[in-house]
Order: C-alpha cells, then structure tokens, then sequence
C-alpha cells in the first residue's frame, strides 16, 4: 500500500456529504482498487463552526486558499455547483497542479474549454463523469468505449425531476401544477424549478454530450430549448391513445447541415428503450456506425448515486498520482462543425387544435396543412365540453420544421380555430 | 501526429473483418482521437490465398510466428474464438510484451488469470471488453467507473440468440423448435446451437461479469446452468398473464454465505428495466451500493457492433503505446470469496403441474407445498385438453432452493400429480 492520498473538497452539500459518506462505506473496497487510501483532507464550507456528517476527519475552512496552498492535498473535487467562485477555484487547483474532480454542469457547459486549456497546459487533468447522468457512467464511456464509432446521434432524459413530473401525470391523470406541487414536496423540484421544468439544465447536459459525441464544441446559445410546461394531461392521454409517452428529451444530431442540439417534449414510441425510463431514472440513448444503438440507464441525481461517479473519478485521478501519469482523454473538440439551424431539421409533429364543432372545419385545416407542404398520417377529431368545440389532434409525416411553422401560422389565421393547443415532436426514427 | 501502430489480427471471420472494416471506415476519427494511425499490418488466416474484404493491405500469413516475431507489431488482436491455440497464442504475445485485445470470453473465463499474470510479469497489457455484450460498454464501466461501489447484484441478459428466441416466442406463440429453425435460418443461431441455448455461453459471461463485479475468481464450474429448452408458449402465456415475461439471465449475487453465480430462464416483471430489452439485445444490470440500479444495452453480437469495442480497446492500447504507460486496472480479483451452493439461495417460483382433474387435488398439492414449509402467492386451476386433466399454475412467496425442491418430491409423489412440467424462478427483487 503506497502513499495516502489527500484531497480537498469544496462543497458539504448533497454530492459532497454523499462523497465523504462513499469514500467512508466503501474504504476498504477502494483502498484495495487503487492500492492507496484516500482521505479527505480538508472541506470548504461557507460556515466552519457546523458539524458535518462523514467529514468528522476533515478539516473545515472557509478559506479556499488553505486548500489551495496545501502541498499534502492532490486532489481538489468541486461540488458547490453554480458558475463563480467554482470556475475560478477550479482553473486555481489545475494552475497549481492539482487534479480536479467535479460534478459541476453549468462550469463544464460554459467553461469547459478553459479548464482543459489550464489542465493541459499544466500537465494535469480534470474528471467530470457526475456533470451528467449522476451516478451513469456516460463521459466515459462515450471519450474511451465508444470512440471507435462515429456517433450520430444522442438522446437522453438527463432531468429527473421532469422525468418524475410526467412519470406522474401518465401514471395518475394530474395536471402539471399538482405535480410540480408534490415533486417539490418529495424535495425532486427546487423551491425555484425553472432550470428544471423550463429545460435549461438539461440544456446543459446537451452541450456537454454533443461536444463529446461529435467532436465539436457546442455552446449553450446553440441549444433550442423547450421545458415541460405547457404539456397537459390531454397531450398525455392522447399519446397513450396513439402508442407514445412523453418525455423531455435533450437530443443531439448530426444532419447533413451540421450539428443540431435541442431540448424539447417528444412523443417516443412505447417500445422505444427510452420509453420506459420512469420516475427520477435518467437514460442516455446513442446511436454509433459502429456500435448501433446502445442505452445508458440509472439514477440520475441524489447523494450517493452521484458520489458514486465522483469517487471513481477521485480514484482514477490517484491511480493516475500513484502511477505518475495522465490517464485522460481531455479534450475531444478537434473539430468545428456548423451548427443546424432548428428551421432545416425534420421531424413528424403532433399537432393538438381546438376548434369550432361545425362541418367543413377538418377539411379547412387539411388544406391549410397541405398548402403549406405538410402532410398528414392520422387525425382524431373529439367533442370538448365547451359548447360548440371540438379538439383536432393531427401527427403529420416527417416534414422540415419551417414548413410546420408555416402551416401554423396558416392554421391560426382561420377562423374556425381557436387555440393552437400544442404542438410535440414525435421521434418515430425516421427524422434527420 | 506520432508513430503509426501496426497491429497482428489473430483471425479473418466476422469480427476479425468488422474490425478492419471498423478501422478503415473511421480511420480519420480513430487517428484523430488516438493521436497517431492505427493499421492492420498482419493477419493470421487458415488459407492465405484467400482475399479477405477490409484486409486488401495486410499481409495475410498462416504462420502465427510470423506475426510474433515482427518488431514492428505492438498489438496483437485475437479474434480467432475456441480455447486453443487462442490462449497459447495470447500467453506468448504477452511474454513478448506486446498489447493484447481479444473478444474471447472462452479463454478470460477459463484462463484470464494466466493472461493477467503473464501481462504483469512482462509490464504490458490485455483488453476484452469484447468478450462480454458484444459493443456494449461494460467491463471499462464495471472497472472503472463503477468501482466506487460495492456490487452486490449483476443480472445479464447476455445472449443474443436465446433472447431472440424467447421475443419471438412471446411474440408469436410460436414453439422452440420452430422459433429454433427460423433463428438458424436468421444466422442468429448456430447450426449445433447447444453453448446458447443450454446456457454454456451465458455461464462464461456470467464467470467474467461476476469475478470483476465481486472481486474475487469465479469459475465455470461454481456456475449452475440451465438453458431454455424445456420452455413451452404455455409458460410465456402464463407468465403475461401474471405480468411477467420471460428471460435468460446470467446472474451473480453477493449473499451472506457467499457469491451465487447462476444462468437460468426467469420470470421477469414486466416493469423491470431488463424486461423490455428484447430481441438480438443484450443488457447488464447491475446493483451497486452507491449507484443503486443501473443498466447498460445494446447489441450483445454482430460485426460491427462487436467491432466498435474492439477497436475502442485497441485505441487504448495504442495510447498507452504512445504515452508509454500502462493504463488498464488488471486483474481485479483482491479477495477469495466463498461459493453459495444453490440450495442456499432464496427466490420465488412459477411451479407448473399436470394433474388430475378431479376436487381435492389442489388441496393435496396446497398440503405438499405447505409441509415443505413453502408457502403460496397464487393459484391459477385450468381445464385442460388433455380429458380429465387440469394445470395447476403455483406462485411461491420466497423460499430457501432446497425447501421448493424437497416440496416437488413430495409433488411428484402424489397419485393425483402426472407432471411437474416446469418450474422457474420469479425474479421480484425479494431473492437473497
């Protein structure tokens, strides 16, 4: 058993307590693993005075610089998460020479590049395999396993709290404000749950997967991004109907016309792998020339699951000290392709209208579609309980998606509509 | 961009030709990624006359010693499949300290320890991700990225051609026999198909998934197996009726008397993640205690599937070659651990009887089952074709192995039971 390996771990929240806990159950496993231990060291914590749960070892600072400063610390493992200070203490640990480990999205999303420059420039290294899919092994696995292929395509439920949300309303009927209402009571939403439910952090997590996937930085402006809110129990039922489920999907493509990356609701077929990924499971879908399909699947979030990625990141990073080498890809982004626009990509719509209950309504809006290029597969008409309505609900074939806009647009301006209701792609694996 | 790699393909059948297709097909990716070309340089063919598709520039020799005794070759791919020579073969390309890549289950299940020890002795290396689930990325993960954890549960559905099998049969209503002659006619089955479908190849895969996931070495003959010959479309229908399907798993437990290494066909809830993968598809659950439940899937055969983690390990070899490093964690079996007998474990079962149609009976059987100490979830009674027979569908609560065998002794025993005709087990996560 060679030299003890100390580390310093910014953040005594959720992952970071769920770390120091994995590193404490499992010590003798990963001592055995990597034929060192490893302690934590030292802890940053905004108020030093409170006692912590499995850090008991560690001492408390509130002052970064003592873990910086410390020779005996190798490692540095960030779990504070949002963007500042977590960068800059960051791009600190690597300047100094030290590994980092993190489990921060919104900094490898943003900054990502800067991080790799600083890690390569002094000849260390930085792991980030929590940063999407919690516990999921999926960075590595698609920068080392996969790597032979030629990936064209990812697609994966990588929010668990949305996931949750529409989990429940297949499963009960409920509307989204009920839903929404428990998830945060279960503490599965945040107080605040717009980054969640407004799709941004998983927009996030699509930035990251698709600049490792197609070799290619994409950067978070390049993300068209749709959330859940405006799905109802209606758009459910009526994808059960026709043999889909609903999930929120960040999916990444690469087109003829470049790289396309978005986050939005889908209809996915019931048989599709993804399809039954339920509750705060999360699941990342890849297509390769290679490999064909493959699937990822586990918890996505929580204290151990996630700690369960960042502490084989610590242990591949003192593998890497005790060896005395660098052991990671870094930085894949060799290339710079275009980015897609969302108008050139094409995809099968379902379309959900409300509609005066008069004869000739259809046959006005079958025009209006087919005016515009769009062409249908199926229509559902049904009476609403609004006197005098009816709700249309159309799934067209594969069209561009400038041509739906524009039958919409035609479709608005009749006057036997009332209300554009929604309108969902569905990811039936012919579109491109 | 460094050296080029020239690598020895041991082997020209159809993963050997998908893995220079593979390299060919994405030769400017793999050189951009891995930092210097890779080439088949060599490649050992029963009949070097032959033009093989893929392999135009390679020299094609029949001679291994050809391929041994080149400087210029640093891998050394075996692809040739069977026990011997592959083994031979491999132990002499690691004493001469080249890298090996191989997709031999055969010979990691039986011999992987003599492989592992060879490469240390001589500061190399060997790679098989291959050997398990085809493309599916799974020994990387269980190495490295699920090592955080301490496993105690890994479930596989690691035969593609028994899981093909089974879909149709539940698909179709179809027999074995015919679902057998349409899987050879496929090519999805062998012309002799005994190692798949008596469960032989799932043992191997099970002997490797279960000596990384527990750390300590499993052999082929600690395996119970039992394959799918003796399931009927009666015990598919059952089991949907009762909200299972039915699988071939490879199975690995961690219990309290020891590690439980088993392949069986079991019934499945339908809810359960590995339920739906179906087909030519393989996945590998696993049970951690960090992560919790997490699943892995894809293509468990074929060409370029298989290929894709091939060429992913030669890539790391040639890194490694490149770096001058050595980067794969080894043998990983620290610990001895002891054996569970089977009589040991606990599971629920699906019992199915033959018997006479006549009051009483079930009352006799509930009596048998009972004063075995076995008790029962449900009972399904049907008349029968058969005249003046009826089935008798059992569902058992959880019992010790030993308990529902002892029960079936005294089943078979009584005048009023003509056939025990089949008895799996239920899968419900109750099982230690």
């Amino acid at each position: 058993m060679g030299k003890v390996i100390r580390i310093g771990l910014l953040g005594a929240g959720t992952v970071g307590t769920g770390t120091a806990r994995v590193l404490e159950l499992n010590q003798h496993e990963i001592a055995e693993r990597v034929g060192t231990s490893i302690v934590v060291s030292k802890v940053l914590v905004r108020d030093p005075a409170k006692e912590r749960h499995y850090l008991s070892q560690a001492v408390r600072t509130d002052n970064f610089d003592d873990i910086l400063n410390d020779p005996d610390i190798d490692i540095i493992v960030e779990l504070m998460g949002g963007l500042h200070p977590a960068k800059e203490y960051m791009l600190q640990a690597l300047a100094a020479g030290k590994r980092v480990v993190t489990a921060n999205k919104d900094v490898i999303a943003q900054f990502g590049h800067d991080l790799f420059d600083m890690a390569a420039a002094h000849q260390t290294e930085i792991f980030f395999e929590a940063s999407v899919g919690g516990g999921i092994p999926i960075i590595t696995p698609l920068k080392e396993c996969l790597n032979a292929n030629r990936i064209t395509e990812i697609m994966g439920i990588v929010n668990g709290t949305t996931n949750y949300m529409l989990t429940k309303m297949a499963e009960c009927g409920s509307d989204y404000d009920s839903v929404l209402r428990e998830a945060q009571q279960k503490g599965y939403a945040e107080a605040d749950p717009t980054a969640d439910v407004g799709g941004l952090d998983a927009a996030r997590k699509a930035v990251i997967l698709s600049s490792i996937a197609f070799n290619s930085r994409v950067r978070l402006e390049d993300v068209s991004v749709e959330g859940i809110t405006k799905i109802t129990p209606d758009d459910i039922a009526y994808a059960a109907d026709l043999g889909y489920v609903v999930k929120l999907l960040a999916v990444g493509k690469e087109l003829a016309d470049g790289i396309n990356v978005r986050v939005h609701p889908v209809f996915l077929p019931k048989t599709h792998p993804l399809a039954s990924v339920n509750g705060v499971y999360n699941a990342i879908f890849v297509h390769g020339n290679a490999i064909g399909d493959a699937m990822f699947y586990g918890q996505g979030a929580g204290s151990l699951p996630t700690a369960s990625a960042v502490v084989a990141d610590i242990m591949r990073a003192a593998q890497d000290i005790c060896r005395g080498q660098l052991s990671s890809v870094g930085c894949t982004c060799y290339e710079q392709k275009p980015i897609c626009p969302l108008e050139k990509t094409r995809s099968s719509y379902y379309v959900r209208l409300l509609v005066d209950d008069e004869p000739g309504v259809l046959a006005q809006i079958a025009t209006a579609f087919g005016n515009a290029g769009v062409s249908l597969k199926s229509v559902i008409q049904t009476r609403q309980n609004v006197v005098d309505h009816a709700e249309i609900v159309a799934i067209t074939h594969t069209v561009e998606h400038a041509k739906i806009q524009a039958a919409l647009a035609a479709i608005r301006d009749l006057s036997v509509v009332d209300e554009v209701r929604n309108i969902i792609r569905v990811e039936n694996g012919e579109d491109d």
